[in-house]
């Protein structure tokens, strides 16, 4: 006969199993503790059910007796973004670089940062500045690790996102009104509207906005400041371009934003006077508002300084640590290289797409860029631009964004980049949803010629 | 026989016990996943030791092989803050709001906000702008629930601190330059240094710094526009002011940064057409860059978004998040009341010691302000400035700042404040450290007279 299992033998099993479970429970209730409810309400947001094509956020509108709304792409609605609404046209005008969204769904765990209430309550860090030391050594590590700027022996000033340095920048850069005449600021069409609109807006007696720079050359006369926006790549057509006025008087502000692996080769660690980089165009945080300026001459440097504590008193202490913890994630993945090969992927995958439905057409043409050898990849490479900048070759289409608007395409206009209305700027940065309706509404209308 | 207790008993007791721990293990661990890292790393800096006189930071400077460093308050030192520096000086220069930090310490569980990797990358709101329609719903509640500002009808406008605020609003109100003579800006003696140079710096042709309210007084001739800075309660002496120009071309600029209760009596609700306020003197999270304008008229609305827009693309998301989990805590307490006991409390204390300190000196005075009746505490209170107005009484003392420097204390001079130099600021909204040095070394100068 089979011994029968002794009832004392069982509950000697059950009692251990409880103890250690017990045991596990304490030191895991210890783990986390005035955090969780933070943590909890967190992540009960992130997995509300918004179908791929939206998300919800903590700071969201909370309809009566439910849960944060979910925030829908264009053209997508109802309650979990679910409904396709198929007359919608592309929203191609913005750079809301939402493409970069899913990398960071993916590294969830490691970007997330909490936030204590008593976090940074200062107005100044502990060596009395506005700038997060730690950050600045992150970026200086970023850009030693892509090889894209020089940082040795050069000073760093942060800003609310690369606009807010720009402007910094034009006054650091502009001479003492009261003994000189004010600074001549240009730039080189087609250009990023902000040059033109912020200096003209601003309206100090220490500079004005004298148009393009090729009206210039030659005419730099020595009585006068010029301050020239370099920007390289450039917004709106991808060119990687160089400074066009020569002479002592002549300043340039290098605007960086868009150089970077997922939009161009890098040839060669970039080494100018002064570079101006975003957050917004490298992890995609527009929201963020963080930008820095990388600049060889102190007293330029100084100058920044001021401006920033005149106009903000520094940049938010919140968006410098979140900063942080996405320079963590970037330079951790894959040596480093994660991010830049998602990017590029994505982006190589879209001008390819692109070029293939364009290339169907002769009443459309997009910019040519030469490949070029890439010192982080390694190989020759094509540019995979942040947009597009699209032409309408014939001479009786002038204007090209009225062209595409009525065939369900919301692109800008080539004369908000100075530039002729043949052309029309579309974004290829936003998400995967914007960028396959644009892709279908560019088939029929190819299609239809 | 008393029955024995049967094994099966027990035993059925123990699988139960174990059912239900296990059930709660798993519930629990399936309650936080991917948050678990970083809700982990802030509490284990949290839990750095700094003895009560300094705290560690997220992103603070870490120690090869160590952790983050504690910052530690001013006249403490070593690697846990407990070392004392005997000759220290008392820092009670900058109105930094360290007075606040014990209270978000004591509400941890519900202060802290976890940020995803993805949370709000965008430029834009869903409604297309940079403010957070949430926040600003949680604003007008605290408005109304301390009835210190009518927000019904009127337009809100956020910026970097009201430090930005402040700019964006006199270029709002600059009449378009091409067609007027710039407007005349100016405040009354003494006045936040800020009005002043912030205004020259930014040195645009809409827009001029004219000096002295009070020799405009009869001189605001219909050809200018005239701006007047209104501080209530005044930064630096706490009095509660109003506007001195009259007329239509007049347009004021309400900073109403210490409306609150921790400050003043709150005599009734402000209604003024332009207010701006701000997180660093409500909350104390002067890192954040916070603030908001409310505004009546809708076209200086509209120039001020233009001014945000221009400058810095509105104000970071992660900012604007923290102060709505902030303003969360401030509406939940004791029916809202509890942060405005706890500062007030605080600053009420620290003023009775100010005042029974200098009472025994002929060669200083404090401002003297009148009790009022506070329709938020409902009954009669001293006001509880967050600065002291020391006056050196006597005439031979013409430099206070720097008597007080000799003695150990580092304010602000008046001349700072536009103001005489028999006068000097001493910042009473620092850390309890802070303070407590403060009235050691005004106890030991009043002994010597």
């Amino acid at each position: 006969m089979a011994r029968k299992r002794s009832p004392m033998n069982l509950s000697f099993i059950v009692t251990l199993m409880f103890v250690v479970c017990a045991s596990n429970m304490i030191v895991g209730r210890g783990e986390i503790s005035w955090s969780k409810d933070a943590a909890l309400e967190a992540e009960a947001v992130a997995a509300i059910e918004c179908s791929g094509h939206g998300r919800a956020y903590l700071d969201g509108i909370v309809l009566k007796g439910h849960q944060q709304v979910c925030e829908c792409n264009e053209c997508y609605t109802g309650s979990d973004c679910s409904k396709f609404i198929s007359d919608c046209p592309a929203n191609s005008g913005s750079g809301d670089p939402y493409f970069l969204e899913p990398f960071w769904m993916k590294h969830a765990a490691s970007s997330a940062v909490l936030v204590s209430g008593w976090h940074r309550m200062s107005y100044y860090y502990s060596d009395g500045s506005y700038i997060s030391e730690l950050l600045v050594e992150h970026i200086k590590k970023l850009h030693t690790l892509v090889g894209n700027a020089v940082t040795e022996g050069k000073y760093f000033v942060f800003g609310g996102g690369s606009t807010q340095l720009l402007n910094a920048a034009v006054y650091a850069l502009s001479p003492d009104v009261t003994s000189h005449s004010p600074a001549k600021v240009v730039a080189t069409p087609p250009h990023y509207p902000v040059y033109r609109t912020q200096t003209e807006y601003f309206n100090a007696r220490n500079f004005s906005y004298e148009g393009s720079t090729s009206s210039w050359i030659n005419k730099t006369d020595s009585s006068s400041t010029f301050i020239e926006f370099v920007t390289s790549p450039n917004n709106p057509d991808g060119k990687l371009t160089k400074g066009v006025l020569k002479g002592d008087n002549v300043k340039q502000i290098n605007d960086r934003a868009y150089y970077w692996p997922h939009y161009t080769a890098i040839p060669s660690p970039v080494d100018d006077d002064l570079m101006i980089f975003t957050i917004s165009k490298l992890t995609g945080h527009a929201g963020s508002r963080f930008g820095w300026a990388i600049i060889k001459d102190k007293a330029v440097y100084e100058k920044m300084l001021t401006y920033l504590d005149m106009n903000t008193m520094g940049v938010s202490r919140e968006a410098q640590l979140r900063a942080l913890k996405l320079f963590d994630v970037v330079l951790e993945g894959d040596d480093g290289k994660e991010i830049f090969k998602f990017a590029y992927s994505t982006m190589r995958h879209r001008w390819t797409k692109l070029k293939e439905t364009i290339s169907k057409s002769k009443r459309f043409s997009l910019q040519k860029l030469s490949s070029q050898y890439c010192t982080f990849f390694q190989r020759e490479r094509e540019l995979s631009p942040a947009y597009a900048w699209l032409k309408c070759e014939r001479e009786e289409d002038k204007n090209c964004y009225e062209i595409l608007e009525a065939a369900g395409i919301n692109g800008r206009a080539g004369s908000v980049y100075s530039a002729d209305n043949h052309y029309v700027r579309l974004s290829l940065i936003r998400s995967k949803d914007d960028f396959d309706i644009l892709i279908n509404k560019l088939k029929t209308l190819v299609a239809k010629q």
